[in-house]
Protein backbone atom coordinates (compact mmCIF):
# COMPACT_ATOMS: atom_id res chain seq x y z
CA UNK A 1 0.00 0.00 0.00
CA UNK A 2 3.15 2.49 0.90
CA UNK A 3 4.44 1.34 -2.11
CA UNK A 4 1.73 2.36 -4.18
CA UNK A 5 0.66 5.53 -2.54
CA UNK A 6 4.36 6.84 -3.41
CA UNK A 7 5.01 5.35 -6.37
CA UNK A 8 6.04 7.09 -9.78
CA UNK A 9 7.11 6.48 -13.42
CA UNK A 10 10.42 5.68 -13.88
CA UNK A 11 12.55 6.35 -16.71
CA UNK A 12 16.18 6.56 -16.29
CA UNK A 13 17.63 3.16 -14.33
CA UNK A 14 20.56 1.95 -13.17
CA UNK A 15 22.97 -0.58 -15.08
CA UNK A 16 22.35 -3.28 -12.69
CA UNK A 17 20.82 -6.27 -14.41
CA UNK A 18 17.28 -7.77 -12.84
CA UNK A 19 18.24 -11.36 -12.13
CA UNK A 20 16.14 -13.78 -14.30
CA UNK A 21 14.66 -15.25 -10.60
CA UNK A 22 13.86 -12.49 -9.72
CA UNK A 23 11.77 -11.54 -13.15
CA UNK A 24 10.69 -15.04 -13.40
CA UNK A 25 9.16 -15.31 -9.98
CA UNK A 26 7.54 -11.73 -10.79
CA UNK A 27 5.89 -12.82 -14.06
CA UNK A 28 4.86 -16.35 -12.28
CA UNK A 29 3.07 -14.19 -9.47
CA UNK A 30 1.96 -11.73 -11.79
CA UNK A 31 -0.18 -14.68 -13.86
CA UNK A 32 -2.23 -15.62 -10.54
CA UNK A 33 -4.06 -12.43 -11.33
CA UNK A 34 -8.03 -13.04 -12.80
CA UNK A 35 -8.04 -14.25 -16.36
CA UNK A 36 -11.08 -14.56 -18.82
CA UNK A 37 -11.91 -18.01 -18.14
CA UNK A 38 -8.54 -18.90 -17.07
CA UNK A 39 -7.83 -19.18 -20.68
CA UNK A 40 -4.75 -16.90 -20.05
CA UNK A 41 -5.08 -14.91 -23.42
CA UNK A 42 -1.93 -13.13 -23.25
CA UNK A 43 1.89 -13.75 -24.24
CA UNK A 44 4.76 -12.01 -22.59
CA UNK A 45 8.07 -11.28 -24.52
CA UNK A 46 11.43 -10.46 -22.80
CA UNK A 47 13.64 -8.23 -24.61
CA UNK A 48 17.04 -8.22 -22.82
CA UNK A 49 19.30 -8.23 -25.60
CA UNK A 50 20.55 -4.73 -27.24
CA UNK A 51 20.26 -5.35 -30.37
CA UNK A 52 16.34 -6.60 -30.10
CA UNK A 53 16.04 -3.12 -27.92
CA UNK A 54 17.50 -1.30 -30.76
CA UNK A 55 15.19 -3.14 -32.75
CA UNK A 56 12.50 -2.19 -31.17
CA UNK A 57 13.02 1.64 -30.48
CA UNK A 58 12.14 3.39 -33.19
CA UNK A 59 8.50 1.46 -32.99
CA UNK A 60 8.70 3.63 -29.66
CA UNK A 61 9.56 6.89 -30.89
CA UNK A 62 12.86 6.30 -29.67
CA UNK A 63 11.99 6.74 -26.10
CA UNK A 64 15.65 5.98 -24.49
CA UNK A 65 13.87 3.63 -22.07
CA UNK A 66 13.84 1.34 -24.84
CA UNK A 67 17.69 0.61 -25.22
CA UNK A 68 18.43 1.69 -21.38
CA UNK A 69 16.35 -0.41 -19.37
CA UNK A 70 17.62 -3.60 -18.49
CA UNK A 71 14.41 -5.39 -19.43
CA UNK A 72 11.76 -4.94 -21.83
CA UNK A 73 8.65 -6.64 -21.61
CA UNK A 74 5.86 -6.77 -24.59
CA UNK A 75 2.89 -8.01 -23.29
CA UNK A 76 0.35 -9.01 -26.32
CA UNK A 77 -2.96 -10.28 -26.65
CA UNK A 78 -2.08 -13.72 -27.29
CA UNK A 79 -5.46 -15.84 -29.03
CA UNK A 80 -3.14 -17.69 -31.08
CA UNK A 81 -1.60 -20.49 -28.09
CA UNK A 82 -5.66 -21.23 -27.03
CA UNK A 83 -6.68 -21.72 -30.77
CA UNK A 84 -3.61 -23.66 -31.26
CA UNK A 85 -4.57 -26.01 -28.61
CA UNK A 86 -8.43 -26.26 -29.35
CA UNK A 87 -7.32 -27.65 -33.13
CA UNK A 88 -4.94 -29.93 -31.62
CA UNK A 89 -8.26 -30.74 -29.63
CA UNK A 90 -10.93 -31.38 -31.87
CA UNK A 91 -12.76 -28.26 -30.79
CA UNK A 92 -13.35 -25.55 -33.27
CA UNK A 93 -12.29 -22.48 -32.18
CA UNK A 94 -13.83 -19.03 -32.50
CA UNK A 95 -11.92 -16.73 -31.52
CA UNK A 96 -11.48 -14.28 -35.03
CA UNK A 97 -13.08 -11.39 -34.01
CA UNK A 98 -12.82 -8.38 -31.84
CA UNK A 99 -14.79 -9.56 -28.81
CA UNK A 100 -11.77 -12.07 -28.46
CA UNK A 101 -9.69 -9.41 -28.87
CA UNK A 102 -11.04 -6.85 -26.23
CA UNK A 103 -11.41 -10.34 -24.01
CA UNK A 104 -7.30 -10.88 -24.69
CA UNK A 105 -6.41 -7.14 -24.26
CA UNK A 106 -8.24 -7.10 -20.92
CA UNK A 107 -6.25 -10.50 -19.57
CA UNK A 108 -2.87 -8.84 -21.01
CA UNK A 109 -3.49 -5.05 -19.19
CA UNK A 110 -4.57 -6.98 -15.79
CA UNK A 111 -1.26 -9.22 -15.95
CA UNK A 112 0.35 -5.99 -16.97
CA UNK A 113 -0.27 -3.97 -14.23
CA UNK A 114 -0.23 -6.94 -11.85
CA UNK A 115 3.62 -7.20 -12.69
CA UNK A 116 4.10 -3.21 -12.50
CA UNK A 117 2.99 -3.23 -8.89
CA UNK A 118 4.81 -7.02 -7.82
CA UNK A 119 8.16 -4.89 -9.30
CA UNK A 120 8.02 -1.86 -7.78
CA UNK A 121 6.84 -3.57 -4.16
CA UNK A 122 10.35 -4.98 -5.23
CA UNK A 123 12.06 -1.81 -5.75
CA UNK A 124 12.33 -1.91 -9.32
CA UNK A 125 10.52 0.68 -11.31
CA UNK A 126 8.80 0.78 -14.34
CA UNK A 127 7.43 2.74 -17.38
CA UNK A 128 4.24 2.11 -19.39
CA UNK A 129 4.56 2.86 -23.29
CA UNK A 130 1.96 3.87 -24.84
CA UNK A 131 3.79 3.81 -28.11
CA UNK A 132 2.93 -0.45 -28.42
CA UNK A 133 -0.65 0.50 -30.46
CA UNK A 134 0.92 3.14 -32.14
CA UNK A 135 3.24 1.62 -34.49
CA UNK A 136 1.85 -2.41 -34.00
CA UNK A 137 3.63 -3.63 -37.20
CA UNK A 138 7.10 -2.54 -36.46
CA UNK A 139 6.40 -4.79 -32.97
CA UNK A 140 4.92 -7.47 -34.72
CA UNK A 141 7.59 -8.02 -37.27
CA UNK A 142 10.62 -7.47 -34.83
CA UNK A 143 9.15 -9.91 -32.12
CA UNK A 144 7.53 -12.64 -34.91
CA UNK A 145 3.98 -12.22 -33.67
CA UNK A 146 1.87 -14.37 -35.51
CA UNK A 147 -2.14 -14.15 -36.27
CA UNK A 148 -4.05 -13.83 -33.05
CA UNK A 149 -1.65 -12.22 -31.30
CA UNK A 150 -1.23 -8.06 -31.09
CA UNK A 151 0.83 -5.91 -28.58
CA UNK A 152 -1.14 -3.80 -26.53
CA UNK A 153 1.39 -2.45 -23.78
CA UNK A 154 5.24 -2.62 -22.91
CA UNK A 155 6.84 -2.04 -19.15
CA UNK A 156 10.48 -0.57 -19.15
CA UNK A 157 12.08 -2.38 -15.94
CA UNK A 158 15.07 -1.50 -14.32
CA UNK A 159 16.36 -0.62 -10.83
CA UNK A 160 15.67 3.30 -10.35
CA UNK A 161 18.19 5.70 -11.06
CA UNK A 162 15.95 9.04 -10.57
CA UNK A 163 13.54 9.97 -7.75
CA UNK A 164 11.02 12.23 -9.38
CA UNK A 165 8.41 13.73 -7.52
CA UNK A 166 4.37 12.63 -6.90
CA UNK A 167 2.93 13.27 -10.51
CA UNK A 168 -0.48 15.63 -9.64
CA UNK A 169 -4.18 12.95 -9.73
CA UNK A 170 -7.80 14.56 -10.06
CA UNK A 171 -9.73 14.81 -6.50
CA UNK A 172 -11.27 11.24 -5.97
CA UNK A 173 -14.76 12.69 -6.73
CA UNK A 174 -13.63 13.52 -10.59
CA UNK A 175 -12.93 10.05 -11.43
CA UNK A 176 -15.88 8.81 -8.81
CA UNK A 177 -19.48 8.48 -9.09
CA UNK A 178 -21.87 7.32 -6.15
CA UNK A 179 -24.97 5.05 -7.83
CA UNK A 180 -24.81 7.21 -11.03
CA UNK A 181 -22.66 9.19 -13.07
CA UNK A 182 -23.04 12.40 -12.82
CA UNK A 183 -22.03 14.89 -15.82
CA UNK A 184 -20.07 17.52 -15.73
CA UNK A 185 -20.69 21.20 -15.55
CA UNK A 186 -18.64 24.05 -16.37
CA UNK A 187 -18.16 24.98 -12.97
CA UNK A 188 -17.62 21.46 -11.39
CA UNK A 189 -14.69 21.17 -14.04
CA UNK A 190 -12.90 24.51 -13.04
CA UNK A 191 -13.13 23.19 -9.75
CA UNK A 192 -11.58 19.57 -10.66
CA UNK A 193 -8.85 20.70 -12.81
CA UNK A 194 -7.94 24.07 -10.86
CA UNK A 195 -5.33 22.35 -8.94
CA UNK A 196 -3.81 20.88 -11.99
CA UNK A 197 -4.03 24.28 -13.84
CA UNK A 198 -2.54 26.15 -10.48
CA UNK A 199 0.86 23.92 -10.92
CA UNK A 200 4.34 25.81 -12.35
CA UNK A 201 5.47 22.79 -14.02
CA UNK A 202 1.93 22.91 -16.14
CA UNK A 203 2.33 26.88 -16.74
CA UNK A 204 5.76 26.54 -18.35
CA UNK A 205 4.19 23.70 -20.21
CA UNK A 206 1.63 26.25 -21.99
CA UNK A 207 4.34 28.62 -22.41
CA UNK A 208 7.08 26.62 -23.85
CA UNK A 209 4.27 25.46 -26.65
CA UNK A 210 2.73 28.73 -27.09
CA UNK A 211 -0.34 28.05 -26.56
CA UNK A 212 -3.33 29.59 -24.14
CA UNK A 213 -4.11 26.99 -22.15
CA UNK A 214 -2.90 23.94 -21.00
CA UNK A 215 -5.88 21.75 -22.66
CA UNK A 216 -4.38 22.91 -25.61
CA UNK A 217 -1.66 21.26 -25.43
CA UNK A 218 -2.97 18.20 -25.21
CA UNK A 219 -5.49 18.83 -28.54
CA UNK A 220 -2.81 20.80 -30.46
CA UNK A 221 0.46 19.27 -29.54
CA UNK A 222 0.45 16.04 -27.77
CA UNK A 223 -2.70 13.72 -28.57
CA UNK A 224 -4.39 15.88 -31.47
CA UNK A 225 -6.67 14.51 -34.01
CA UNK A 226 -5.02 13.96 -36.73
CA UNK A 227 -2.77 11.36 -35.23
CA UNK A 228 -5.56 9.69 -33.08
CA UNK A 229 -7.38 9.68 -36.80
CA UNK A 230 -4.30 7.93 -37.86
CA UNK A 231 -3.93 5.76 -35.23
CA UNK A 232 -7.19 4.49 -35.13
CA UNK A 233 -7.44 3.93 -38.98
CA UNK A 234 -3.98 2.10 -38.52
CA UNK A 235 -4.70 -0.05 -34.94
CA UNK A 236 -8.04 -1.35 -36.88
CA UNK A 237 -6.04 -2.36 -39.83
CA UNK A 238 -3.70 -4.32 -37.61
CA UNK A 239 -6.63 -6.18 -35.49
CA UNK A 240 -7.61 -7.34 -39.16
CA UNK A 241 -4.10 -7.53 -40.74
CA UNK A 242 -3.74 -10.16 -37.24
CA UNK A 243 -6.70 -11.85 -37.55
CA UNK A 244 -9.36 -10.18 -35.23
CA UNK A 245 -11.38 -8.84 -37.47
CA UNK A 246 -13.25 -11.85 -38.76
CA UNK B 1 4.06 -10.43 -2.86
CA UNK B 2 2.56 -13.35 -0.23
CA UNK B 3 -1.03 -12.18 -0.64
CA UNK B 4 -0.38 -12.00 -4.65
CA UNK B 5 1.03 -15.58 -5.19
CA UNK B 6 -2.18 -16.69 -2.93
CA UNK B 7 -5.00 -15.29 -4.67
CA UNK B 8 -7.89 -16.31 -6.05
CA UNK B 9 -11.42 -14.50 -7.08
CA UNK B 10 -13.75 -14.35 -4.40
CA UNK B 11 -17.46 -14.95 -5.76
CA UNK B 12 -19.25 -15.49 -1.86
CA UNK B 13 -18.83 -12.25 0.33
CA UNK B 14 -20.10 -11.84 4.01
CA UNK B 15 -22.71 -9.14 4.99
CA UNK B 16 -19.91 -7.39 6.48
CA UNK B 17 -19.83 -3.96 4.83
CA UNK B 18 -16.87 -2.04 3.08
CA UNK B 19 -16.47 1.09 5.02
CA UNK B 20 -16.90 4.37 2.68
CA UNK B 21 -13.12 5.44 4.55
CA UNK B 22 -11.29 2.13 3.16
CA UNK B 23 -13.10 2.26 -0.14
CA UNK B 24 -11.93 5.83 -1.07
CA UNK B 25 -8.50 5.09 0.29
CA UNK B 26 -8.14 2.10 -2.11
CA UNK B 27 -9.57 3.87 -4.90
CA UNK B 28 -7.45 6.95 -4.38
CA UNK B 29 -4.33 4.75 -4.02
CA UNK B 30 -5.45 3.21 -7.10
CA UNK B 31 -5.39 6.55 -9.14
CA UNK B 32 -1.51 6.66 -8.40
CA UNK B 33 -1.02 3.96 -11.51
CA UNK B 34 0.51 4.88 -14.42
CA UNK B 35 -2.50 6.93 -17.06
CA UNK B 36 -1.94 8.19 -20.68
CA UNK B 37 -0.41 11.33 -20.10
CA UNK B 38 -2.04 11.87 -16.94
CA UNK B 39 -5.02 12.40 -18.86
CA UNK B 40 -6.70 9.53 -16.34
CA UNK B 41 -9.18 8.01 -18.97
CA UNK B 42 -11.81 6.70 -16.70
CA UNK B 43 -14.32 6.75 -14.18
CA UNK B 44 -15.71 4.34 -11.57
CA UNK B 45 -19.20 4.34 -10.88
CA UNK B 46 -19.82 2.94 -6.99
CA UNK B 47 -22.92 0.44 -6.69
CA UNK B 48 -24.22 0.37 -3.43
CA UNK B 49 -27.74 0.38 -3.61
CA UNK B 50 -29.49 -2.97 -3.54
CA UNK B 51 -32.34 -1.67 -6.33
CA UNK B 52 -29.01 -0.29 -8.38
CA UNK B 53 -27.96 -4.04 -7.80
CA UNK B 54 -30.35 -5.52 -9.06
CA UNK B 55 -30.94 -3.46 -12.42
CA UNK B 56 -27.60 -3.91 -13.40
CA UNK B 57 -27.97 -7.88 -12.37
CA UNK B 58 -29.54 -9.08 -15.30
CA UNK B 59 -26.46 -7.21 -17.79
CA UNK B 60 -24.53 -9.40 -15.84
CA UNK B 61 -25.96 -12.66 -16.57
CA UNK B 62 -27.78 -12.74 -13.06
CA UNK B 63 -23.90 -13.86 -11.41
CA UNK B 64 -24.99 -13.88 -8.01
CA UNK B 65 -22.28 -11.52 -6.86
CA UNK B 66 -23.75 -8.74 -8.15
CA UNK B 67 -26.59 -8.61 -5.45
CA UNK B 68 -24.66 -9.88 -3.16
CA UNK B 69 -21.15 -8.10 -2.97
CA UNK B 70 -21.70 -5.35 -0.41
CA UNK B 71 -19.98 -3.14 -3.27
CA UNK B 72 -19.68 -3.27 -7.23
CA UNK B 73 -17.52 -1.07 -9.06
CA UNK B 74 -17.98 -0.97 -12.84
CA UNK B 75 -15.17 0.64 -14.42
CA UNK B 76 -15.17 2.85 -17.56
CA UNK B 77 -13.43 4.08 -20.30
CA UNK B 78 -13.96 7.82 -20.00
CA UNK B 79 -13.13 11.05 -22.82
CA UNK B 80 -16.16 12.61 -21.68
CA UNK B 81 -14.88 15.07 -18.75
CA UNK B 82 -11.35 15.43 -20.50
CA UNK B 83 -13.53 16.54 -23.27
CA UNK B 84 -15.60 18.62 -21.46
CA UNK B 85 -12.35 20.05 -19.89
CA UNK B 86 -10.88 21.28 -23.75
CA UNK B 87 -14.00 22.93 -24.75
CA UNK B 88 -14.39 24.89 -21.79
CA UNK B 89 -10.88 25.64 -22.45
CA UNK B 90 -10.71 27.02 -26.04
CA UNK B 91 -9.11 23.49 -27.07
CA UNK B 92 -10.62 21.23 -30.10
CA UNK B 93 -10.67 18.00 -28.49
CA UNK B 94 -10.52 14.50 -31.00
CA UNK B 95 -10.88 12.16 -28.91
CA UNK B 96 -14.29 10.39 -30.62
CA UNK B 97 -11.86 7.60 -32.45
CA UNK B 98 -11.01 4.00 -31.64
CA UNK B 99 -7.26 4.88 -30.73
CA UNK B 100 -8.77 7.14 -28.26
CA UNK B 101 -10.93 4.30 -27.22
CA UNK B 102 -8.61 2.37 -26.42
CA UNK B 103 -5.80 4.43 -24.57
CA UNK B 104 -8.88 4.93 -22.13
CA UNK B 105 -9.80 1.54 -22.20
CA UNK B 106 -6.17 0.55 -20.76
CA UNK B 107 -5.93 3.19 -18.18
CA UNK B 108 -9.42 1.78 -17.23
CA UNK B 109 -7.99 -1.98 -16.78
CA UNK B 110 -4.82 -0.07 -15.45
CA UNK B 111 -6.79 1.40 -12.73
CA UNK B 112 -9.25 -1.49 -12.09
CA UNK B 113 -6.43 -4.23 -11.27
CA UNK B 114 -4.48 -1.37 -9.14
CA UNK B 115 -7.89 -1.16 -6.97
CA UNK B 116 -8.00 -5.06 -7.22
CA UNK B 117 -4.63 -5.68 -5.50
CA UNK B 118 -5.00 -2.99 -2.99
CA UNK B 119 -8.14 -4.47 -1.92
CA UNK B 120 -6.83 -7.67 -1.98
CA UNK B 121 -3.71 -6.68 0.65
CA UNK B 122 -7.05 -5.40 2.98
CA UNK B 123 -8.29 -8.73 3.25
CA UNK B 124 -10.81 -7.81 0.54
CA UNK B 125 -11.84 -10.35 -1.78
CA UNK B 126 -12.59 -9.32 -5.98
CA UNK B 127 -14.13 -10.66 -8.83
CA UNK B 128 -13.84 -9.50 -12.20
CA UNK B 129 -17.13 -9.76 -14.48
CA UNK B 130 -16.32 -10.24 -17.92
CA UNK B 131 -19.84 -10.01 -18.85
CA UNK B 132 -19.49 -6.01 -18.45
CA UNK B 133 -18.85 -5.90 -22.58
CA UNK B 134 -21.52 -8.44 -23.31
CA UNK B 135 -24.15 -6.25 -22.46
CA UNK B 136 -22.87 -2.66 -22.40
CA UNK B 137 -26.17 -0.98 -23.16
CA UNK B 138 -27.79 -2.00 -20.33
CA UNK B 139 -25.04 -1.37 -17.67
CA UNK B 140 -24.86 2.42 -19.92
CA UNK B 141 -28.60 2.92 -19.19
CA UNK B 142 -28.42 2.20 -15.95
CA UNK B 143 -25.79 3.90 -15.06
CA UNK B 144 -26.39 7.35 -17.20
CA UNK B 145 -23.49 7.15 -19.12
CA UNK B 146 -23.21 9.43 -21.61
CA UNK B 147 -21.06 9.46 -24.82
CA UNK B 148 -17.11 8.87 -24.72
CA UNK B 149 -18.50 7.12 -21.77
CA UNK B 150 -18.40 3.02 -21.89
CA UNK B 151 -18.15 0.44 -19.80
CA UNK B 152 -14.93 -1.92 -19.53
CA UNK B 153 -14.78 -4.00 -16.48
CA UNK B 154 -16.59 -4.65 -13.06
CA UNK B 155 -15.38 -5.41 -9.93
CA UNK B 156 -17.58 -7.35 -7.10
CA UNK B 157 -15.90 -6.19 -3.94
CA UNK B 158 -16.17 -7.64 -0.49
CA UNK B 159 -14.89 -9.82 2.63
CA UNK B 160 -14.30 -12.99 1.81
CA UNK B 161 -16.58 -15.74 2.84
CA UNK B 162 -15.61 -18.61 0.90
CA UNK B 163 -11.46 -20.50 0.56
CA UNK B 164 -11.24 -21.49 -2.39
CA UNK B 165 -8.10 -23.70 -3.71
CA UNK B 166 -5.90 -22.26 -6.00
CA UNK B 167 -6.92 -22.27 -9.76
CA UNK B 168 -4.19 -24.06 -12.11
CA UNK B 169 -2.08 -22.06 -14.44
CA UNK B 170 -0.18 -23.03 -17.55
CA UNK B 171 3.44 -23.25 -17.02
CA UNK B 172 5.42 -19.58 -17.21
CA UNK B 173 7.09 -21.02 -20.50
CA UNK B 174 3.39 -21.26 -21.66
CA UNK B 175 3.37 -17.64 -21.73
CA UNK B 176 6.63 -15.99 -21.89
CA UNK B 177 9.09 -15.64 -25.12
CA UNK B 178 12.57 -14.80 -24.49
CA UNK B 179 13.67 -12.28 -27.37
CA UNK B 180 11.29 -13.56 -30.18
CA UNK B 181 7.61 -15.90 -30.16
CA UNK B 182 8.00 -19.06 -30.41
CA UNK B 183 4.97 -20.45 -31.82
CA UNK B 184 3.31 -23.71 -30.54
CA UNK B 185 4.03 -27.03 -32.14
CA UNK B 186 1.39 -30.15 -31.29
CA UNK B 187 4.07 -31.15 -28.94
CA UNK B 188 4.63 -28.11 -27.14
CA UNK B 189 0.95 -27.85 -26.52
CA UNK B 190 0.45 -31.21 -25.38
CA UNK B 191 3.53 -30.49 -23.00
CA UNK B 192 1.94 -27.14 -21.89
CA UNK B 193 -1.52 -28.41 -20.97
CA UNK B 194 -0.68 -31.99 -19.92
CA UNK B 195 -1.34 -30.53 -16.25
CA UNK B 196 -4.61 -28.69 -16.92
CA UNK B 197 -5.62 -31.73 -18.69
CA UNK B 198 -4.97 -33.98 -16.00
CA UNK B 199 -6.87 -31.97 -12.96
CA UNK B 200 -9.96 -34.19 -11.62
CA UNK B 201 -11.65 -31.36 -11.81
CA UNK B 202 -11.76 -30.57 -15.26
CA UNK B 203 -12.38 -34.39 -16.52
CA UNK B 204 -15.80 -33.71 -14.28
CA UNK B 205 -16.12 -30.47 -16.67
CA UNK B 206 -15.82 -32.97 -19.71
CA UNK B 207 -18.46 -35.19 -18.98
CA UNK B 208 -21.19 -33.17 -17.26
CA UNK B 209 -21.03 -30.94 -20.88
CA UNK B 210 -21.35 -34.40 -22.91
CA UNK B 211 -17.72 -33.53 -24.62
CA UNK B 212 -14.94 -35.37 -25.62
CA UNK B 213 -12.36 -32.58 -25.06
CA UNK B 214 -11.66 -29.50 -22.31
CA UNK B 215 -10.97 -27.78 -25.45
CA UNK B 216 -14.90 -28.80 -26.47
CA UNK B 217 -16.49 -27.37 -23.66
CA UNK B 218 -14.74 -24.23 -24.64
CA UNK B 219 -15.35 -23.62 -28.21
CA UNK B 220 -18.88 -25.38 -28.32
CA UNK B 221 -20.34 -24.12 -24.94
CA UNK B 222 -18.58 -21.26 -22.84
CA UNK B 223 -17.08 -19.38 -25.75
CA UNK B 224 -18.71 -20.00 -29.06
CA UNK B 225 -18.59 -18.39 -32.31
CA UNK B 226 -21.98 -17.75 -32.83
CA UNK B 227 -21.55 -16.08 -29.18
CA UNK B 228 -18.57 -14.04 -29.94
CA UNK B 229 -20.15 -13.05 -33.59
CA UNK B 230 -22.78 -11.62 -31.69
CA UNK B 231 -21.13 -9.59 -28.94
CA UNK B 232 -18.09 -8.34 -31.72
CA UNK B 233 -21.07 -6.71 -33.58
CA UNK B 234 -22.98 -5.62 -30.63
CA UNK B 235 -19.77 -4.15 -29.11
CA UNK B 236 -18.83 -2.15 -32.17
CA UNK B 237 -21.96 -0.81 -32.33
CA UNK B 238 -21.49 -0.03 -28.47
CA UNK B 239 -18.56 2.14 -29.49
CA UNK B 240 -20.26 3.64 -32.51
CA UNK B 241 -23.49 4.36 -30.28
CA UNK B 242 -21.07 6.34 -27.54
CA UNK B 243 -19.14 8.27 -30.38
CA UNK B 244 -16.01 6.32 -30.13
CA UNK B 245 -16.04 5.53 -33.86
CA UNK B 246 -15.48 8.91 -35.59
Amino acid sequence: MKTAKNRTTIRKYKETEVGQDLLNELLETACRASTCGNMQLYSIIVTRDPEMKAKLSPAHFNQPMVKSAPVVLTFCADFNRFTHWCLDRKAEPGYNNFQSFMNAAMDTLIVAQAFAMLAEEKGLGICYLGTTTYNPQAIIETLHLPRLVVPVTTLTVGYPDECPALTDRLPLEAVVHPEVYEDYTPERIDRLYAYKESLPENARFIQENHKETLAQVFTDVRYTRKDNEAMSANLLKVLEEQGFMG
